[in-house]
Protein backbone atom coordinates (compact mmCIF):
# COMPACT_ATOMS: atom_id res chain seq x y z
CA UNK A 1 0.00 0.00 0.00
CA UNK A 2 1.12 3.78 -1.13
CA UNK A 3 1.70 5.84 1.68
CA UNK A 4 -0.81 8.14 0.85
CA UNK A 5 -3.50 5.59 0.89
CA UNK A 6 -1.87 4.66 4.33
CA UNK A 7 -2.06 8.10 5.77
CA UNK A 8 -5.96 7.98 4.92
CA UNK A 9 -7.04 4.80 5.96
CA UNK A 10 -5.06 5.46 9.48
CA UNK A 11 -6.15 9.51 9.61
CA UNK A 12 -9.91 8.37 8.54
CA UNK A 13 -9.54 5.40 11.74
CA UNK A 14 -8.13 8.34 13.94
CA UNK A 15 -10.84 10.79 13.07
CA UNK A 16 -13.04 8.08 13.98
CA UNK A 17 -12.27 7.08 16.75
CA UNK A 18 -11.19 10.37 18.94
CA UNK A 19 -12.62 13.23 16.62
CA UNK A 20 -10.68 15.66 14.33
CA UNK A 21 -10.42 18.56 16.92
CA UNK A 22 -8.79 15.63 18.88
CA UNK A 23 -6.07 13.89 16.97
CA UNK A 24 -2.68 15.71 16.16
CA UNK A 25 -0.98 15.43 12.93
CA UNK A 26 2.09 14.34 14.68
CA UNK A 27 -0.34 10.74 16.71
CA UNK A 28 -1.00 10.31 12.69
CA UNK A 29 2.55 10.33 11.62
CA UNK A 30 3.45 8.42 14.17
CA UNK A 31 0.81 5.98 13.74
CA UNK A 32 1.73 5.54 9.95
CA UNK A 33 5.59 5.26 10.79
CA UNK A 34 6.79 8.39 9.27
CA UNK A 35 7.94 11.48 10.78
CA UNK A 36 6.06 14.74 11.40
CA UNK A 37 7.35 16.66 8.35
CA UNK A 38 6.97 13.75 6.05
CA UNK A 39 3.24 13.73 6.96
CA UNK A 40 3.18 17.93 6.43
CA UNK A 41 5.02 16.69 3.06
CA UNK A 42 1.77 15.62 2.02
CA UNK A 43 -0.51 17.97 3.63
CA UNK A 44 0.30 20.97 4.27
CA UNK A 45 -2.29 21.49 7.58
CA UNK A 46 -4.73 19.48 9.63
CA UNK A 47 -7.37 20.83 7.37
CA UNK A 48 -6.01 19.68 3.96
CA UNK A 49 -5.65 16.39 5.18
CA UNK A 50 -9.28 15.71 6.38
CA UNK A 51 -10.53 17.21 3.00
CA UNK A 52 -8.34 14.92 1.16
CA UNK A 53 -9.73 12.04 3.84
CA UNK A 54 -13.36 12.79 2.48
CA UNK A 55 -12.29 13.04 -1.19
CA UNK A 56 -10.98 9.44 -1.01
CA UNK A 57 -14.12 8.38 1.10
CA UNK A 58 -16.11 10.34 -1.87
CA UNK A 59 -14.10 9.29 -5.07
CA UNK A 60 -14.02 5.63 -3.80
CA UNK A 61 -17.43 5.36 -2.83
CA UNK A 62 -20.20 7.91 -3.48
CA UNK A 63 -19.18 9.80 -6.69
CA UNK A 64 -18.47 6.09 -8.67
CA UNK A 65 -22.07 4.99 -7.02
CA UNK A 66 -24.03 8.27 -8.41
CA UNK A 67 -22.37 8.25 -12.05
CA UNK A 68 -23.48 4.89 -12.35
CA UNK A 69 -27.00 5.54 -11.21
CA UNK A 70 -27.39 8.42 -13.81
CA UNK A 71 -26.94 6.09 -16.72
CA UNK A 72 -29.93 4.10 -15.61
CA UNK A 73 -32.62 5.71 -18.12
CA UNK A 74 -35.65 4.53 -15.69
CA UNK A 75 -36.59 6.52 -12.93
CA UNK A 76 -37.73 3.54 -10.70
CA UNK A 77 -34.80 1.60 -11.45
CA UNK A 78 -31.98 4.56 -11.09
CA UNK A 79 -34.26 5.03 -7.34
CA UNK A 80 -33.39 1.46 -6.59
CA UNK A 81 -30.03 1.27 -7.70
CA UNK A 82 -29.07 4.30 -5.69
CA UNK A 83 -30.95 3.93 -2.44
CA UNK A 84 -29.72 -0.06 -2.48
CA UNK A 85 -25.94 1.41 -3.01
CA UNK A 86 -26.26 3.76 -0.32
CA UNK A 87 -27.32 1.30 2.29
CA UNK A 88 -24.90 -1.18 1.37
CA UNK A 89 -22.14 1.62 1.41
CA UNK A 90 -23.31 2.87 5.02
CA UNK A 91 -23.39 -0.28 5.99
CA UNK A 92 -19.79 -1.75 5.04
CA UNK A 93 -17.96 1.44 5.40
CA UNK A 94 -17.61 3.31 9.24
CA UNK A 95 -15.58 6.13 7.71
CA UNK A 96 -18.83 7.23 6.17
CA UNK A 97 -19.63 9.19 9.74
CA UNK A 98 -16.50 11.27 9.59
CA UNK A 99 -17.96 12.42 6.04
CA UNK A 100 -20.94 13.37 7.84
CA UNK A 101 -19.61 14.38 10.80
CA UNK A 102 -16.34 16.29 10.76
CA UNK A 103 -17.35 18.21 7.38
CA UNK A 104 -18.24 21.12 8.68
CA UNK A 105 -14.66 21.48 10.39
CA UNK A 106 -13.47 22.05 6.54
CA UNK A 107 -12.59 25.40 4.92
CA UNK A 108 -15.29 27.25 3.04
CA UNK A 109 -14.27 26.41 -0.13
CA UNK A 110 -13.46 22.90 0.68
CA UNK A 111 -16.91 22.75 2.52
CA UNK A 112 -18.64 23.84 -0.81
CA UNK A 113 -16.34 21.13 -2.97
CA UNK A 114 -17.95 18.20 -0.60
CA UNK A 115 -21.21 19.53 -0.32
CA UNK A 116 -21.78 19.54 -4.35
CA UNK A 117 -21.12 15.33 -3.92
CA UNK A 118 -24.49 15.69 -1.29
CA UNK A 119 -26.12 17.77 -3.59
CA UNK A 120 -25.69 15.42 -6.35
CA UNK A 121 -27.04 12.58 -4.45
CA UNK A 122 -29.81 14.73 -3.26
CA UNK A 123 -30.42 15.83 -6.73
CA UNK A 124 -30.27 12.12 -8.00
CA UNK A 125 -33.54 11.09 -5.97
CA UNK A 126 -35.47 14.07 -6.09
CA UNK A 127 -35.35 13.67 -9.86
CA UNK A 128 -35.97 10.24 -10.22
CA UNK A 129 -39.14 11.10 -8.13
CA UNK A 130 -40.20 13.25 -9.92
CA UNK A 131 -40.03 12.04 -13.12
CA UNK A 132 -42.04 9.18 -11.88
CA UNK A 133 -44.83 11.55 -10.46
CA UNK A 134 -44.49 12.87 -13.95
CA UNK A 135 -45.38 9.39 -14.97
CA UNK A 136 -48.70 9.25 -12.51
CA UNK A 137 -45.99 6.30 -10.61
CA UNK A 138 -45.42 8.12 -7.62
CA UNK A 139 -48.51 10.04 -6.03
CA UNK A 140 -48.59 13.77 -5.18
CA UNK A 141 -46.01 14.67 -2.46
CA UNK A 142 -43.18 17.33 -2.10
CA UNK A 143 -40.67 15.67 -3.62
CA UNK A 144 -37.71 17.72 -2.03
CA UNK A 145 -38.70 16.15 1.16
CA UNK A 146 -39.01 13.00 -0.06
CA UNK A 147 -35.46 12.74 -0.76
CA UNK A 148 -34.67 14.00 2.55
CA UNK A 149 -36.49 11.60 3.71
CA UNK A 150 -34.41 8.59 1.94
CA UNK A 151 -30.97 10.39 2.53
CA UNK A 152 -32.09 10.53 6.32
CA UNK A 153 -32.97 6.84 6.53
CA UNK A 154 -29.78 5.75 5.01
CA UNK A 155 -27.17 8.36 6.21
CA UNK A 156 -28.72 7.97 10.07
CA UNK A 157 -27.60 4.27 10.02
CA UNK A 158 -23.65 5.01 11.15
CA UNK A 159 -25.28 5.90 14.66
CA UNK A 160 -26.84 2.90 15.17
CA UNK A 161 -25.36 0.29 12.93
CA UNK A 162 -22.63 -2.46 15.01
CA UNK A 163 -19.87 -1.95 12.67
CA UNK A 164 -17.79 -5.21 14.17
CA UNK A 165 -20.90 -7.17 12.80
CA UNK A 166 -20.47 -9.41 9.57
CA UNK A 167 -23.83 -10.26 8.58
CA UNK A 168 -24.93 -8.77 5.33
CA UNK A 169 -27.17 -6.19 4.88
CA UNK A 170 -29.74 -7.68 2.63
CA UNK A 171 -32.73 -7.59 5.03
CA UNK A 172 -31.82 -3.67 5.98
CA UNK A 173 -31.71 -2.96 2.65
CA UNK A 174 -34.95 -4.75 1.74
CA UNK A 175 -37.04 -3.35 4.72
CA UNK A 176 -35.81 0.18 3.84
CA UNK A 177 -36.58 -0.16 0.05
CA UNK A 178 -39.93 -1.68 1.09
CA UNK A 179 -40.92 0.91 3.70
CA UNK A 180 -40.02 3.83 1.25
CA UNK A 181 -41.15 2.52 -2.15
CA UNK A 182 -44.54 1.51 -1.21
CA UNK A 183 -44.11 5.08 1.08
CA UNK A 184 -44.23 6.47 -2.42
CA UNK A 185 -45.94 4.72 -5.03
CA UNK A 186 -49.15 5.31 -5.90
CA UNK B 1 -33.78 34.75 33.38
CA UNK B 2 -32.16 32.70 35.69
CA UNK B 3 -28.22 32.24 35.25
CA UNK B 4 -28.50 28.31 34.80
CA UNK B 5 -31.03 28.43 32.32
CA UNK B 6 -28.42 31.70 30.38
CA UNK B 7 -25.66 29.45 30.80
CA UNK B 8 -27.62 26.46 28.91
CA UNK B 9 -28.91 28.73 26.16
CA UNK B 10 -25.51 30.42 25.89
CA UNK B 11 -23.21 26.91 25.78
CA UNK B 12 -25.88 25.24 23.36
CA UNK B 13 -25.70 28.27 21.05
CA UNK B 14 -21.55 28.42 21.46
CA UNK B 15 -21.16 24.80 21.34
CA UNK B 16 -23.82 24.93 17.90
CA UNK B 17 -22.02 27.35 16.10
CA UNK B 18 -18.36 26.32 16.86
CA UNK B 19 -18.38 23.00 18.35
CA UNK B 20 -18.10 21.22 21.60
CA UNK B 21 -13.98 21.36 21.33
CA UNK B 22 -13.80 24.62 20.21
CA UNK B 23 -16.01 26.02 22.37
CA UNK B 24 -13.57 27.32 25.29
CA UNK B 25 -15.26 27.92 29.68
CA UNK B 26 -13.97 31.19 29.23
CA UNK B 27 -15.87 32.41 26.49
CA UNK B 28 -19.07 31.17 27.73
CA UNK B 29 -18.42 32.64 30.86
CA UNK B 30 -17.57 35.92 29.01
CA UNK B 31 -20.75 35.51 26.92
CA UNK B 32 -23.04 35.08 29.78
CA UNK B 33 -21.58 37.91 31.74
CA UNK B 34 -20.16 36.29 34.81
CA UNK B 35 -16.72 35.00 35.61
CA UNK B 36 -15.20 32.23 34.70
CA UNK B 37 -15.16 31.10 38.92
CA UNK B 38 -18.82 31.47 38.57
CA UNK B 39 -19.08 29.35 35.42
CA UNK B 40 -16.59 26.41 37.69
CA UNK B 41 -19.48 27.78 40.63
CA UNK B 42 -22.20 26.31 38.41
CA UNK B 43 -20.47 23.09 36.37
CA UNK B 44 -17.10 21.37 37.64
CA UNK B 45 -15.85 21.14 34.20
CA UNK B 46 -16.91 21.34 30.77
CA UNK B 47 -18.02 18.24 29.91
CA UNK B 48 -20.29 18.17 32.87
CA UNK B 49 -21.88 21.51 31.27
CA UNK B 50 -22.35 19.57 28.04
CA UNK B 51 -23.92 16.73 29.59
CA UNK B 52 -26.23 19.52 31.51
CA UNK B 53 -27.00 21.20 28.44
CA UNK B 54 -28.18 17.96 26.85
CA UNK B 55 -30.14 16.65 29.72
CA UNK B 56 -31.33 20.23 29.59
CA UNK B 57 -32.76 19.57 25.89
CA UNK B 58 -34.14 15.83 26.54
CA UNK B 59 -36.24 17.06 29.82
CA UNK B 60 -37.77 20.01 27.83
CA UNK B 61 -38.53 18.06 24.57
CA UNK B 62 -37.92 14.81 24.48
CA UNK B 63 -38.67 12.90 28.13
CA UNK B 64 -42.30 14.64 28.32
CA UNK B 65 -43.41 13.92 24.53
CA UNK B 66 -41.77 10.38 25.06
CA UNK B 67 -43.76 10.24 28.44
CA UNK B 68 -46.94 11.79 26.76
CA UNK B 69 -47.19 9.12 23.90
CA UNK B 70 -46.48 6.17 26.13
CA UNK B 71 -49.85 7.25 27.81
CA UNK B 72 -51.60 6.36 24.05
CA UNK B 73 -53.09 2.82 24.35
CA UNK B 74 -53.49 2.69 20.95
CA UNK B 75 -50.53 1.98 18.74
CA UNK B 76 -51.35 3.56 15.52
CA UNK B 77 -52.19 6.97 17.30
CA UNK B 78 -48.96 6.51 19.27
CA UNK B 79 -46.31 6.20 16.60
CA UNK B 80 -48.77 9.16 14.88
CA UNK B 81 -48.36 11.28 18.13
CA UNK B 82 -44.67 10.45 18.31
CA UNK B 83 -43.72 10.89 14.95
CA UNK B 84 -45.17 14.49 14.55
CA UNK B 85 -44.04 15.34 17.80
CA UNK B 86 -40.34 14.25 16.66
CA UNK B 87 -40.65 16.16 13.52
CA UNK B 88 -41.94 19.41 14.92
CA UNK B 89 -38.99 19.23 18.07
CA UNK B 90 -36.12 18.67 15.35
CA UNK B 91 -37.94 20.92 13.06
CA UNK B 92 -38.05 24.36 15.73
CA UNK B 93 -34.56 22.95 17.70
CA UNK B 94 -31.48 23.41 16.26
CA UNK B 95 -30.11 22.47 19.43
CA UNK B 96 -30.93 18.85 18.53
CA UNK B 97 -27.94 18.55 16.77
CA UNK B 98 -25.66 19.12 19.64
CA UNK B 99 -27.35 16.20 21.61
CA UNK B 100 -26.85 14.06 18.48
CA UNK B 101 -23.53 15.21 17.22
CA UNK B 102 -21.53 16.01 20.77
CA UNK B 103 -23.12 13.47 22.71
CA UNK B 104 -20.08 11.32 21.90
CA UNK B 105 -17.59 14.13 24.25
CA UNK B 106 -19.23 13.00 27.72
CA UNK B 107 -17.83 10.68 29.77
CA UNK B 108 -19.29 6.60 29.71
CA UNK B 109 -21.50 7.11 32.50
CA UNK B 110 -22.73 10.17 31.48
CA UNK B 111 -23.35 8.92 27.97
CA UNK B 112 -25.05 5.88 29.34
CA UNK B 113 -27.33 8.12 30.55
CA UNK B 114 -28.23 10.65 27.30
CA UNK B 115 -28.34 6.50 25.70
CA UNK B 116 -31.44 6.40 27.82
CA UNK B 117 -33.56 8.41 26.35
CA UNK B 118 -32.61 7.32 22.78
CA UNK B 119 -33.46 3.94 23.51
CA UNK B 120 -36.96 5.55 25.13
CA UNK B 121 -37.51 6.52 21.55
CA UNK B 122 -36.36 3.71 19.71
CA UNK B 123 -38.63 1.27 22.14
CA UNK B 124 -41.86 3.60 21.63
CA UNK B 125 -41.50 3.47 17.97
CA UNK B 126 -40.38 -0.45 17.69
CA UNK B 127 -43.66 -1.53 20.16
CA UNK B 128 -45.80 0.44 18.21
CA UNK B 129 -44.81 -1.10 15.06
CA UNK B 130 -44.97 -4.83 16.95
CA UNK B 131 -48.47 -4.24 18.35
CA UNK B 132 -49.62 -3.15 14.82
CA UNK B 133 -47.94 -5.96 13.46
CA UNK B 134 -49.65 -8.51 15.83
CA UNK B 135 -53.01 -7.14 15.51
CA UNK B 136 -52.31 -7.56 11.50
CA UNK B 137 -52.27 -3.82 10.46
CA UNK B 138 -48.69 -3.86 9.91
CA UNK B 139 -47.04 -6.26 7.66
CA UNK B 140 -44.05 -8.69 8.38
CA UNK B 141 -41.31 -6.49 8.47
CA UNK B 142 -37.91 -6.14 10.89
CA UNK B 143 -39.47 -3.85 13.16
CA UNK B 144 -35.76 -3.06 14.63
CA UNK B 145 -35.21 -1.29 11.30
CA UNK B 146 -38.78 -0.03 10.57
CA UNK B 147 -37.88 2.22 13.68
CA UNK B 148 -34.42 3.02 12.91
CA UNK B 149 -35.84 4.31 9.26
CA UNK B 150 -38.20 6.90 11.18
CA UNK B 151 -35.42 7.78 13.70
CA UNK B 152 -33.17 8.11 10.64
CA UNK B 153 -35.69 10.37 8.41
CA UNK B 154 -36.51 12.80 11.79
CA UNK B 155 -32.79 12.93 13.10
CA UNK B 156 -30.97 13.58 10.04
CA UNK B 157 -33.37 16.72 9.65
CA UNK B 158 -30.89 19.16 11.48
CA UNK B 159 -28.31 18.69 8.31
CA UNK B 160 -30.63 19.81 5.90
CA UNK B 161 -33.21 22.21 7.66
CA UNK B 162 -32.86 26.18 7.16
CA UNK B 163 -33.20 27.16 10.90
CA UNK B 164 -33.58 30.64 10.10
CA UNK B 165 -36.95 30.10 8.20
CA UNK B 166 -39.91 30.21 10.03
CA UNK B 167 -42.99 28.84 8.38
CA UNK B 168 -44.54 25.57 9.77
CA UNK B 169 -43.39 21.95 9.41
CA UNK B 170 -46.97 21.07 8.45
CA UNK B 171 -46.13 19.89 4.94
CA UNK B 172 -42.83 17.91 5.84
CA UNK B 173 -44.94 16.22 8.60
CA UNK B 174 -47.34 15.12 6.50
CA UNK B 175 -44.92 14.26 3.79
CA UNK B 176 -43.22 11.93 5.87
CA UNK B 177 -46.04 10.48 8.22
CA UNK B 178 -47.25 9.58 4.78
CA UNK B 179 -44.60 8.00 3.46
CA UNK B 180 -43.65 6.07 6.68
CA UNK B 181 -47.42 4.81 7.27
CA UNK B 182 -47.87 4.18 3.88
CA UNK B 183 -44.59 1.98 3.86
CA UNK B 184 -45.31 0.01 7.08
CA UNK B 185 -49.10 -0.27 7.12
CA UNK B 186 -50.83 -3.79 5.27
Amino acid sequence: MDTKKQIYLKASEMFLHHGYDRTPMSQIAKEVGISKAGLYHHHPCKESLLFDVIKYFNEKNFIPTCKEAIKISDPEKRLLFFFKKFIETMYADSSARILMHEANKLEPHHFDEVKKSWQMAYGLLKDAISEMQASGKVKKINSSYAAFAAIGMCSWMFYWIDYSRKDSPEELVETFLEIFMRGIIK
